[in-house]
């Protein structure tokens, strides 16, 4: 049965499970590296295999404005296009609609935007929104919805109502079976809200349920908030994905909250600008304490960068603006988010998952003094 | 023996060999891709060894800018701090300093020149040369040259009598027994002041031999004919290193007139401007014609890139500047030439050298008529 998702251990509210997919099962908790414009920069497919990624999520309003989604289904879909066979998951476009795109014109139908490219003018709809993404062929797609501002309850309000009238259409709109349509709860950090859009998601019975409009500028407190007030109301059998989030301690706490996928680019950006996440934060390699520096960025680290690299060349390589920079840094950044979620796994499956969570946790300030999600 | 060079077949002109360096043995007729800022751009060690790479080039003029040659000499060495343990191969900065510097002024010590990064004052001479060559440590190290215009008769004549002196004092200034320093073959298009500067470097009794001031203007009908008039003159039993050279073509001809060793930046910086090497010419991926082209680059070439990706898939990232344009194209173009250097060697071999550059070169214009290396 395709998109059945197993729960084979818990711990608390955290979960170990599986999700079937048309392209291989998925172990959550998960993390997704983003492929924005249907490649997750500077790394090949086999780059991301070897560092025991399973999903990688894409973005439809970009592959949409460039190369065009019709042009990725000609060629046999996402998954051909980009040589990647494992699951991939669409967001709906409506995040970037609201966050890149200039211009914009919001109402009950859809939304009209001109693009970051070119300035040319486009509308997307619930229905495009499906239309685009079943082009696409990834295995997880995502409601079109609205993300408002998410300390604005009046806005908020009044936007869950478009938002969850544009759900019913997303699923009236789906057409392939072998796509799974998610649904995302919105509410901002109102918990009225938050329960209410649960409420009406799971009337439409979906295969899973995200949360939205989070690491968008609230605390990490009200972020925490918003997962303990849904970790009750969401069906504990569909999986969970928190949209947007994966700074190291936000995946910590999200899954001790019941998470099951994350998805961010903060592990890929970052890692152009020069940074490398280590235990408790980050080091930036265009810091000149680093210049002679013959050890690698972490001691302790498996990945091929730390075994081979010094900070010293690697902070040559930043300077010189080399793409090796690039693609040695993500490559450290994916491994130290990915095995991270390995040791979620594998401390769910021992019953170990508290005290993991809470050596880790001590490395980093407390929630309220922590840096945000990128 | 440090730096044995044992020829175990010819072919008319053509060698094919082996030469011992303190990181392994080279086998002959190689490529160096090219790594200027000690890493070849796009490429990690592991991936240029999966390609057949066995000789890197880097920049002395560059590396002692930055990150500086003093360093990576702290660090253990070039080949340690890029993680590269096979032969690596330096200029003398000479080239860099007449092309890329600003404000320059050259007497018979040596060069005064501005770096092209920050326009600071700075100074070669050709023990500076070898000093900066012995903190990087590469396996071969050239002597500082100066690169006069190859066709102006009075000035490369005059020239000569000045790199001849700086020769004789790098072979004095040399002291790591574990490097072989190579003289450079200067003497513009002319016959006799290609001979008399054979002559000369002769005399010092080096264990190779560079050919250099080709690729920097002249046609191919006179390149060939410096390689021609060398080839009698150049001890039989020493390597034969033709600098910047790099095209199919060209490499083809020098392998025919008895070249060992090429490097050249074409590979490398082709790709990064969307271009891809197949056979007797190159296709730019930026093209209109192939958004919609499901066809690898080359559907008989066996590299990774070709394996997985669409020329559709590779436009595209070429369009939306991604990193991993680079990566595969630069992967391809790499494969083309270090498997036109492995067909060569097996031809030699075999002993079917000329009917494989017969056939070969068929699909490329004259030479008279050939596009010049970069």
């Amino acid at each position: 049965m395709p998109f059945q998702f197993t729960i084979t251990a818990t711990s608390g509210p955290a979960r170990l499970g599986r999700l079937d997919t048309p392209h291989g099962p998925l172990e959550t908790p998960v993390f997704a590296p983003v492929g924005t414009q249907a490649t997750v920069k500077a790394m090949r497919p086999r780059d991301l295999r070897e560092l025991g990624a399973t999903l990688v999520l894409a973005n439809t309003y970009h592959l949409y404005l460039r190369p065009g989604d019709e042009l990725i289904r000609d060629l046999g879909g996402l998954h051909r296009f980009m040589a990647w066979d494992g699951p991939i998951l669409t967001d709906s476009g409506g995040f970037q609609v609201f966050s890149l795109s200039d211009t914009r014109r919001i109402d009950d139908d859809g939304v009209t935007f001109k693009s970051h490219l070119d300035g040319s003018s486009h509308r997307f709809t619930p229905e495009r929104s499906i239309a685009i993404q079943e082009n696409l062929g990834a295995d997880i797609i995502m409601m079109f919805d609205e993300c408002p501002p998410p300390n604005e309850y009046d806005y908020v309000k009044q936007s869950l109502g478009r938002t969850h009238a544009w759900a019913e259409r997303c699923v009236a709109a789906k057409t392939r079976p072998d796509q799974a349509l998610f649904g995302i709860v919105q509410g901002g950090v109102f918990r009225d809200l938050r329960e209410q859009s649960a409420a009406f998601l799971l009337g439409l019975d979906l295969p899973g349920y995200a949360i939205g409009g989070l690491a968008v500028g609230e605390s990490k407190a009200e972020m925490h908030a918003v997962l303990e007030w849904l970790h009750p109301v969401l069906p504990a059998n569909k999986p969970r994905y928190l949209m947007g989030v994966g700074a190291p301690e936000d995946l910590v706490n999200g899954v001790l909250r019941g998470i099951d996928i994350f998805d961010c680019v903060l592990p890929t950006r970052i890692a152009r600008n020069g940074a490398a996440l280590v235990l408790g934060g980050r080091i930036n390699l265009r810091n000149a304490q680093y210049t002679a520096d013959p050890s690698p960025i972490d001691p302790t680290c498996a990945c091929p960068t730390c075994a081979h690299f010094s900070r010293a060349y690697l902070r040559h390589l930043v300077m010189a603006n080399e793409i090796l920079a690039h693609i040695l840094l993500t490559t450290h950044n994916l491994h130290f988010l990915l095995s991270l979620m390995d040791d979620f796994r594998k401390a769910i499956r021992k019953g170990t998952l508290a005290d993991f969570a809470s050596e880790f946790l001590s490395h980093y300030p407390p929630a309220e003094l922590g840096e945000h999600s990128e």
